[in-house]
Parts: C-alpha cells; sequence; structure tokens
C-alpha cells in the first residue's frame, strides 16, 4: 500500500497513527499543501477532492477520506481493534471521531483558513477563527469523555477517538489554544507513550518542516 | 426513540431519511436553530455540542454525530442495508458520505456563516462562501461517482452516500448553486421517487418554516 499524506495534515497524521497500531509499514508519498503539491492531474484522479491523504492499495484501488481509510484497515488487519463491537460503544467512539474530522479540522484546515484570512483581509483573523474552532470542539470532546474510565477515550485501548484527538491537539498547539481539559491532557500523556502515536507526529515525518 | 432535531437541518434529515428506509417511526423534537432553542441545560445534557440531530434511546442514552446514528441504525436495523458489506464498498460509500459530512457541511452551517457574515461585514459574503463551499465538494462527489452505473450512488439501492448527497443537495439550492453535475441530477430524481426521500425534506416536517 501506499500513503498519500502530508507530515502537518492532520487526517494524514490520524492514518499513520492507525497504521502505526496495526503494525503495517507503507511507502509513503508527500504532498506539501501549501505549495499546491497535489494539485496535478495524477493527482486528482486518485482523489478529486485534491485532498490528502488517499491511500492506495497493492491493486491499484484508491480510498480516500481518512475515516473510511482507517475504517477499512480496521476491518483488513483487525488486530488490535481500532472501534469496540458494541453498537452503541461504536457509535460512542465514532461520535467522537466525528466531532473533529467533521466540526472541528475541515473548518481549521489550510484552504478554509486562507479563505478567512481574504476576507478579514487580515492574517491573524484566520488564527483567531482556528483557536475558536478548536476550542469548542475539544470542550465538548472533554464534556463527553469527562467520566470515562480508562487510559484513553474510551477504555483501555486506543480507538478511533483517540486517532482523532492527538492530531487535533497539535493543531491546538499550532493556534496557540491553550489545553485546559483534564481528562483529554491525560489522554495526550498516555498517548505519548505509545509508539504508534509518536511515531506518526509530523516533527518525525521524513517530510517534516 | 426520539430525534431532537431541525427541519432545515441537513444532519437531521439525513438521519430522517435513514429512518425513513428502515420504516422507522420515532418521536421528534424540534429545535429552531436560528433561535438557539438548543441551547439549554437540558439540551446541553443530550448533546454537548449543542448541535442537532441528537438520537434518544428508549432506555435513555443519547447517540450524537448523524453518520454515527446512522450507522447505529443499519446494524440494529439491517433491512435495507445502507452501505455494501464488501470493505472497499463500504470504504467509497463512506468517503461520499464524508465528503459532504466533513468536508462540505460543517463549513456552511449556520454558526459558520455567523462568524463569516461578521468577519467580512456583509452578509452576502456568506452566500458566496456557502455556494464555494458546496459548488467544490459537489463537483468532487460528481467526479468520484460519474462513471459508476446503477440508479443511485452506488448501486440500485440507497446507501449512505445519498442519504448525505440529498439534503446537501437542498443546501445547495438554498444558496443558488446551479446544480451543473448529469450523475448527481439522475440520482436527485431517482432519490424523489422514494416516499423516505420524500417524507424527510424540511418542507414535510411539522416544524417547516
Amino acid at each position: 500500500m501506499k500513503l498519500h499524506g502530508f507530515s502537518r495534515s492532520t487526517a494524514s497524521w490520524r492514518v499513520r497513527i492507525a497504521l502505526g497500531l496495526k503494525d503495517l509499514t507503507v511507502e509513503q508519498q508527500s504532498y506539501r499543501l501549501r505549495n499546491k503539491d497535489q494539485h496535478t492531474d495524477a493527482y486528482r484522479k486518485l482523489n478529486p477532492q485534491l485532498l490528502v491523504p488517499s491511500l492506495e492499495l497493492d491493486d491499484g484501488r484508491v480510498l480516500t477520506q481518512s475515516l473510511a481509510i482507517i475504517e477499512y484497515l480496521d476491518v483488513l488487519y483487525p488486530t488490535p481493534p481500532l472501534l469496540p463491537d458494541d453498537p452503541f460503544e461504536k457509535a460512542q467512539v465514532r461520535a467522537v471521531a466525528q466531532i473533529v474530522a467533521c466540526d472541528i479540522h475541515p473548518v481549521q484546515n489550510l484552504k478554509i483558513l486562507q479563505r478567512v484570512s481574504a476576507l478579514a483581509e487580515d492574517e491573524s483573523a484566520a488564527t483567531a477563527w482556528a483557536a475558536t474552532t478548536i476550542r469548542e470542539g475539544l470542550e465538548s470532546v472533554e464534556a463527553i469523555i469527562a467520566t470515562n474510565k480508562g487510559t484513553f477515550c474510551f477504555g483501555d485501548n486506543p480507538t478511533l477517538a483517540d486517532i482523532c484527538l492527538i492530531p487535533q491537539i497539535g493543531n491546538a498547539q499550532r493556534f496557540g489554544v491553550e489545553l485546559i481539559w483534564p481528562r483529554i491532557n491525560e489522554i495526550v500523556e498516555a498517548c505519548k507513550q505509545i509508539p504508534a502515536f509518536v511515531n506518526a507526529t509530523p516533527e518525525n515525518q521524513a517530510d517534516a518542516l
């Protein structure tokens, strides 16, 4: 398999964590998003959205959208599982993942922040915009997981929720969001002990900026 | 079960379609989002994001995030299935659903458009912002499904992809986006023949504006 991504892309980062947890090593191709490396006809054939990540399978078929990719990997390589078996618990894990992947990240990705800067005629507006979005999203994540027991968002093993949360914390720090949520902070510390999370950080990638 | 939602909320609309396809009737409670009906302590306990929809189960447990809710329903009420069995095909359907649910809708929901208006000091900026986001998202959906055979996005039965697409088309029309995509337009017409899609539209809700 080949992962088309970028070190700083939090959606790529999620897939890197999942691959690491599954102990899978894949070829990686990097696209510097600010330089629009991915704006080519060749990449458009892989991913008409011109977003990363895309996962190219060994037979040439391509998957896009990080959550869809991760759930695919979770079926093909079921150990360790990234989602609980119980349908209600599964939905809870997915809901936290979707708070990050739907309601936080797409509102503060590079493309949107460039639009915010242009609209406000002020680059600092984009930082404030991103920080507000991240803060309110993480606040609701904290409220949902606050009373959960266990080392991670849901229980004693990392799930799709942690896989989405940790890269978003990276973005929170980039945009100067103070991490004031005790439960989230515990989980961040716990993930620092897991090689798959450590190896997936932007600074540990070959294309680190 | 009780669905907390709003007629015009496209995320609620998705869940209404799924319930209809499963032939499930649920109690509904409506929150007029522009009036912040959902900004109450009682609702915050159901959904710390203060977003709709939330699905309250008969035992009092609550699910949030429309895609998580729909996949939960699809396991509990498996007929008709809303996702293919094959893991690759499932990931393709989810990817289209996530283009809508991650990359289009959250960037053009009411809360964000209010921020855009404030930033631009111009209400028309919000309409242009929404239209741009919707247009580029639907363009990539069209590119992905253009060569698929069958009546719907993936095959001859509606899936999670169609469930996300149709409400987004409703929003496209609200924001004056011209529907120039032949394959999408065929699917829109096909869905108009399905009672679950017809019954779920905003104008067919008790709280229609």
